[in-house]
């Protein structure tokens, strides 16, 4: 079983843990917790694929005992609509609203190569060099440490890395290659870690930032991934009132897009 | 009292209305929906602006006596975060979780210019011809009646009308002013309604699209707005999978990036 699986697991009645190693500076990634909400909560739902998924962060999440609670909300013929948090010690870390379907029977699995009905994508996945020719992002690289990246294989587009030597672009863009150090297959629930796991794009900018909170993330499932690593790009273009978005898209080898994500991130005063 | 103040109110004890004429062919709008639910959990959250809201679909909202449930998920110094549906005749019309702040304490209010710290601005408002060179929206320009339209002062950019007459642009974009046709001052509630009040971005594709269920619409506000006409655009750049997003942004009359949405909707097949 892949570290991945095994982080995620939410048994039956709920309980889980916060695994180690998924972690920033001691505080589990939000994409991890929100992979592990949506693992429990799409248990309750009955339905494989959080097609849209929203998650408000609300107390930092610390390796340890845990707990996936909700209820189902609606269920329809097509979606599962589902409410619930992930709790430790009582208290809610984040607090998760899906609706979650099952896209191989919506025709999106394959993509917009597919026989899927009308197709329209007016741009595509970022151009990226090699991965050879990319750079590594390293647990080591920030100033507290990022176990998180022992677990991935995340290498950022080299114009997009300048931050990592106090050089940003100014773009507020990070993109780069994604896949799993153990080079599990990528499915639904690794998206949604996917749309959290880049340096922040604000970091690309400007712009004082050592730490950003997230006050919320969205993901919206499109396809599920083939095979491969993963093309992802992240951008952040409006920073005002101390609050920035931040906006990805997730491209699989076959050139679909397979996520989106958006969220809503504090850029605390220096 | 204006139209729209009438129409959100929302009584201590969650019983509200959703009242006729806000629809589009007798389904309310979903931005109207949202507004509404947002106006009876503001008051569990007793703070003033969904700075990121949620709302999934579940139930075409129809005129009628309804019902603001929701509980508060956590109360923070500068947030709180409240879960909670608008019901009709006992069954969810939407589901809703949202983050309450005060934007004006958070020295957004007035926008970048003000003093609130780092600004970063990678794009402005939309182009638009003044309104009297844009084109009205009309309740009766669609294959069925739109009272919505009524309310509301919507001019589009005459780029991104084409799909009226049958000739869309292709870009997928449409873009204009709005105002409230009885002129009431636009608000944290307002632009609620404002993210899902325009025509929806892909009958500007040329896809074959009547109706364009919304299954998640988020909204962030980033400050609140000054006084005079909004200038909004929306755009939808994938369509595949039976799916399509529409991300909209909404800029009041002093240039500052007043909102943000993103919603994932379904493409019927034809």
């Amino acid at each position: 079983m892949s570290a991945f699986d095994d982080a995620t697991r939410v048994s039956l009645d709920g309980s889980c843990e916060v695994h180690d190693g998924w972690d920033i500076g001691g505080n589990a990634n939000g994409g991890y917790l929100l992979a592990l909400g949506a693992s429990g909560l799409r248990a309750l739902a009955g339905r494989p694929d959080p097609v849209s998924i929203t998650a408000h962060f609300l107390a930092p999440g610390r390796p340890g005992p845990a707990q996936v609670e909700g209820a189902v909300v609606k269920e329809g013929k097509r979606f599962v609509c589902v409410s619930g948090s992930l709790r430790s010690g009582g208290r809610p870390v984040i607090q998760v609203l899906g609706t979650f379907g099952d896209l191989a029977a919506s025709g999106a699995a394959s993509g917009p190569g597919s026989d899927a009905g009308v197709t329209v994508v007016k741009s595509g996945p970022p151009e990226l060099p090699p991965v050879e020719q990319c750079r590594a992002r390293r647990s080591s690289d920030g100033g507290v440490p990022i176990p998180l990246m022992d677990r991935l294989r995340v290498h950022l587009h080299p114009d997009h890395a300048g931050f990592v030597d106090g050089r940003p672009s100014g773009d507020g863009v990070i993109s780069g290659w994604f896949e799993f150090a153990d080079d599990r297959p990528l499915d639904a629930l690794a998206l949604l870690l996917v749309a959290d796991a880049f340096p922040p794009a604000v970091f690309e900018l400007d712009v004082p930032a050592a730490w950003v909170p997230t006050v919320e993330l969205t993901v919206h499932l499109r396809a599920r991934p083939v095979p491969g690593a993963l093309r992802c790009v992240f951008r952040t273009r409006f920073v005002h009132g101390g609050m920035l978005e931040e906006d990805g898209e997730v491209w699989d080898a076959s050139d679909t897009l397979v996520a989106q994500s958006r969220q809503l991130a504090l850029l605390p005063r220096t």
